[in-house]
């Protein structure tokens, strides 16, 4: 891959930023941004002022500078920052956090560094998040969902020709550029497995059919379940929390008192099913085998049985569109959803007799030297 | 609060940025500063260059600007880029997003953003991202902990006079500023909360010793313990899990057949000590109250009983350093810790006959609007 720039190399003059024109006008950053824009937030002198400013210092927006083919034809930009863009609208940071992270690796190796910034899902903050990180000359941007659902293109006014990769949620444009974990494909691995290890009464217990992860995974489920010729002894659909999975588990014995498994599409749901099962006296994973996704260590790996369970794969989702962008900033860039499989980890819910270790925050802590 | 800038009006000229220095010599902003700073990995024929083009821009670095007493007299910097940038060592994102999110309300009343990096608890990561963002002209920067723990504070080489408010793990230079939880305030209100109810055989069960938060919230509960003249039935510790919670409720009521309160040093540990309960036929709350900390959803409201706990109030933490840095940014710099107290939630586990809904992380999605 082609590297950016050479710390200790002279090189090109660096392009006129925004901040610089911002700096010839004598207003501040933002203000500049919002008259090039033609913001009706700004008074008519002021944009008179800064557009007099950027044209005496020859500023090309980066719209401009793309040329007029936007999509696959963009321009390779002459200068770089250095700076990638994430703007997340994870609250918990349960998917930006690890995604950061993964992005870094990458990132590091063509000398980016990363800023995150968070919208909260607000498209009013996500804009003018973006703004900021635009005038500061962010050479790209990654935008990070935690819902799987598909959301809006950013605004071509608001991005202004800067490449974007959406991640976990993808863009409803097919010509952008998406990276997802590949739920249809956890599905179908979760009812493949769970037939080899000879389970024939098989449940699925899905979230809530609002998210696209819910109908993508019972999706790659129903595809194993017809390439094997058999049924599912119940497909249900409710909430994403432990007490679904536990009122699903007794529900489902109750009406097919012959059960033998239950993939579950989230480690809570997994949770509250093997309790469910237990409070009923059946045996997990010795009469009732269950998977869960996610691989969230507290519910995954905190308590006996440990889950058998999917990882999304959220490091390898940055590392990826991070790879993406770096090529799309080089001129190369990627177009439609690329899924990132979610490989499946097998622990004590799904195989009898295999022990694996209890793993606490403590553990989470101690194991990036945080203490 | 004095607020920064005014994005429709002109303003004073800006100051010459480091970006600036390196476009007149012709080196990457990395470059710049590395040299500005004599560091080996530059040559001298660069350095030369660099300090030849500051000087003809009259660039002032930071720690020039703030002039000799970098601590309480630091001046008020000419002009302001409006950004402030967050170093996370957090790598689940469990703290920093929160904390991002209530900085973000308080800086966006001052104009200004938070940038967010993520240096996984790494000293060389953490100078380098600071570099970038000191290139690019922050304001402050505050540095995000996840463990409790007092940490080194930042070199003065590396944060040139910028002004820094430490979160969550406290600096341990007394004369910085930084702003953590009550831990100890906790420990006493959990205390005297379960002495108001009426329970009298208690015992605490901590995690590892090795972390500030519970050496603070066992020394919290000792103080009320002492005030009411009491003593616990027993203060244990060992590890932030489930699997301990548990183990030492059963350890507990073997030993003390009496006990009818355990005050538990988070939620992942109260989860499994009201399992350890149950499991040998003791009654959450009637026979014994339970109580946690985090406020953590997945352990406090996720399964019923869900759990008396404390909230760390990250949020408040994030707007109480973003207060205290934008103080510091305009020549009023606070010194010292700062506590900010955790209040107490009051769910099942501690009062008879109380019922609370559930909250799965369908709940957590659907409360921003994600969906």
């Amino acid at each position: 891959m082609q590297t950016s720039n050479d710390a200790d190399k002279p090189r090109r003059p660096r392009k006129v930023t925004l901040a610089d024109v911002a700096r010839e006008a004598n207003v501040s950053v933002s203000a500049a941004s919002k008259a090039l824009n033609h913001s009706d937030r700004i008074s008519a002198e002021t944009q008179r002022a800064v557009r007099m400013a950027a044209d005496r210092l020859g500023y090309q927006r980066p719209a401009d500078r793309a040329g007029a083919s936007s999509g696959s034809g963009r321009a390779v930009r002459a200068s770089r920052s250095g700076l990638v863009g994430l703007i997340t609208s994870d609250y918990n940071g349960r998917f930006s956090l690890p995604l950061l992270t993964g992005a870094e690796t990458t990132l590091g190796a063509s000398n980016h560094a990363a800023l995150l910034m968070s919208s909260h899902g607000r498209p009013a903050l996500e804009k003018s998040h973006i703004d900021r990180l635009a005038a500061y000359g962010v050479d790209g941007l990654i935008v990070v969902g935690d819902t799987s659902n598909p959301r809006p293109p950013l605004d071509e006014r608001t991005t202004m020709g800067l490449p974007v990769v959406y991640t976990y949620d993808p863009s409803r444009d097919p010509e952008d550029c998406s990276i997802i974990c590949d739920n249809i494909g956890a599905g179908t691995q979760a009812i493949e497995y769970l037939l080899s290890l000879g389970r024939r009464h098989i449940a699925v217990v899905a979230g809530s059919e609002d998210f696209q992860a819910a109908r993508d995974r019972v999706r790659g489920a129903r595809l194993a379940f017809g390439l094997y010729d058999f049924q599912p002894v119940g497909v249900l659909f409710d909430a994403w929390s432990e007490d679904w999975g536990e009122r699903a588990a007794r529900m489902l014995v109750d009406r097919h008192p012959d059960l033998d498994a239950i993939y579950c599409l989230s480690d809570e749901i997994a949770r509250g099913a093997v309790r469910g099962l237990m409070t009923i006296g059946r045996r997990v994973p010795d009469d009732v085998a269950v998977i869960g996704h996610d691989n969230w260590f507290v519910f995954s790996t905190n308590v006996h049985p440990t889950l058998t369970t999917f990882d999304n794969n959220i490091s390898l989702i940055g590392k990826t569109a991070a790879k993406f962008l770096i090529d799309a900033i080089n001129g190369r860039p990627h177009h439609g959803v690329t899924s990132v499989e979610c490989p499946m980890i097998v622990r004590e819910s799904t195989e009898v007799g295999r022990r694996t270790p209890l793993e606490g925050s403590e553990r989470i802590f101690l194991s990036r030297g945080g203490v």
